[in-house]
């Protein structure tokens, strides 16, 4: 490609229905076009303030360590992984799908010893299985994905593995990627000790922040590592300096993606959480009933099935890659395939934040009973 | 802060004379307000390639793997010291200021026996020096910041010392922070085996992207590691699968912040890089010559010092926090103080990309003028 020959960014308006990014509102695109602040700027230090105080409404925590890590959810993970890991703590990770499997790398390539749970994809985790685990051996973490966005699995039952855990000595991290902003997270009633999430997911602002809370309980186990932590970006210890009182130089945040994330966070604000919940709920409900009339079931049963994200199943028939394609040139619709044992057995379909609106739904039906007629 | 109380964002608009983000062209910032495509959407994909072409072009080199790191500048550096450096390898960094000081103590983090050739903060190397220390020991890299943001030093001699670095078997790092943009940095021509940058300074795109650039020579290290990259995130085998052919999924990409990239690597190109750099050394000139007619002089002698950012000497009359306070608050313009062991005594006045203008200067020298009469 000649570099010269680039022309004014044109690209098409897509619906986006895969698993993130989800279509961002107007108001939230239009933050992004607000001049810059410095980021020691007295301004931009309340924004700063207004985006923590808005975070910890979503999370429903009074963590005073709520923040954006400056990077996307995966940063947000590797920043909990971490702080958290010293060389050789013993860490136990669930794996029910393909963000776990991404947990237990992350955890073994930061020298933890790394047990693993597994449940094939698509199942979750009883309590007491974990329990049973967390019996096994003294483990400093445990590691659990609240909503796998590889299989649409809704995992249950979150304060009764966090009180296992603490009965067992073990810090709680949740993952909630594909939770945060679509389905209720209560930090602090559940007793979560670090939790992470995109802000590109059911918050619909741009990607390329990772909301993240850490309890009082486990910034202390930070605080008393006998290590530093070996990633500078991302220590929390040194984050905390900037974010909090200190306000001392760290890194220079991503000043246009903090106003984007305040304006989808007011948004949520506006609606409600519970209105929110009910929303993507309603939504979903449409999305299966749908489906389900096309033949194509979602894999999950409907008890621990994501309102967030649906994966349904493809007969045999189906041209999956041919069929997406189709949906996105003709219709200006992104969905998403399978990966990992799903690939081209499943869709992912996210109704997420933005996205998850009834005349999305209607016409996503109404595409695929076409394409697939 | 009640979450409830949130008003619609309205800042003021700052003039950003500082060490960055500099003030961001309209176009740049419209071009964030662009409806997301999915990351692996086919349309975006294309934006990828344009970026990267237009990234090769900046810093002059046919390095296949040349592209954004999903983070700010510090997420630069760190990615190239944690893909280059395994447990116990022999690392030199020079250190002239705190951005050599950050590298020395990221380096530290990340295993390495770190060695520190030091000058006193406002000098530079010689590159005679550099090889007399690289001497010394095998060191699998030497780490060098071209610009360096905390004294307004200007490192001369990049192409000897990076032959030095590989008559002793040493790959070369290269801070580009401030300079990428703003003056000239030759990749391939000088020979440097790593160098990053950060989209905020001399690009005038938002913070949250930092352009790196890496030698088949450093690629060819980093595959022959023995242990994996403790950071998933920053893995550059992993990034290069995302950005080259295979496209595999790694992280959702921050798709608002490579829009705003594109345009701001579009400006750089639509001006061309002699007229840009030739434009940030006369408004530099004209500065200077202001700060000196106000007693300021510049602490950087005249050969050394950065076109991109002036650090003018305070007599001891000068109140520095109460100056620096006026110009935000009666004139909006944002200027940095010194850190270290220049705080107080010098200020920082970044004229990078869009913020290097004629008019700015003059308002400076005017409101200072004023200020300090």
């Amino acid at each position: 490609m000649e570099a010269s020959s680039m022309r004014d960014l044109d690209v098409p308006t897509r619906i986006l229905l895969g698993p993130g990014p989800s279509t961002a509102a107007p108001r939230v695109l239009r933050a992004m076009a607000t001049p810059l602040l410095g980021h020691l700027d007295p301004e931009y230090l309340k924004v700063m303030d207004e985006v923590q105080a808005l975070l910890r409404y979503l999370f429903q925590t009074e963590n005073e360590l709520t923040l954006p890590i400056s990077g996307t959810g995966t940063a947000g993970m590797e920043t909990a992984l971490c702080n958290l890991i010293e060389p050789g703590d013993a860490v136990l990770v669930t794996v029910k799908g393909y963000f776990g499997e991404r947990l237990y790398e992350m955890a073994s390539r930061w020298g933890a010893q790394v047990d693993r749970l597994d449940r094939p994809w698509g199942q979750v985790f009883e309590p007491e299985e974990i329990e049973t685990a967390l019996k096994s051996r003294r483990y400093k973490l445990l590691a659990l994905v609240h909503a796998e966005t590889s299989t649409g699995a809704w995992q249950p039952g979150i304060a009764e593995i966090a009180a296992a855990a603490h009965r067992h000595g073990a810090l709680l991290l949740l993952d909630t990627v594909t939770s945060l902003g679509g389905l209720p997270v209560q930090i602090d009633e559940w007793q979560v000790d670090i939790a992470y999430s995109g802000s590109q997911k059911c918050l619909s602002a741009p990607p390329g922040l990772a909301p993240l809370t850490v309890s009082p309980r486990a910034l202390e186990a930070i605080r008393k590592r006998k290590t530093p932590v070996p990633s500078f970006y991302l220590d929390l210890v040194q984050l905390s300096r900037y974010w909090g009182q200190e306000r001392s130089y760290h890194h220079t945040a991503p000043i246009s993606l903090n106003y984007a994330l305040r304006e989808a966070l007011r948004m949520v604000q506006e609606e409600g959480l519970q209105a929110r919940f009910n929303r993507h709920q309603a939504n979903a409900e449409l999305l299966w009933e749908g489906l389900e009339a096309l033949d194509l079931p979602p894999l999950m049963p409907r008890a621990h099935r994501l309102p967030t994200l649906t994966t349904p199943q493809l007969s045999p028939a189906i041209d999956d890659i041919a069929v997406r394609r189709r949906l996105l040139q003709d219709f200006n619709i992104e969905i998403a395939g399978g990966f990992g044992p799903l690939k081209g057995k499943v869709w992912r379909i996210g109704l997420m934040g933005n996205s998850s609106r009834r005349e999305y739904v209607t016409l996503l039906l109404a595409a695929l009973r076409e394409v697939l007629a």
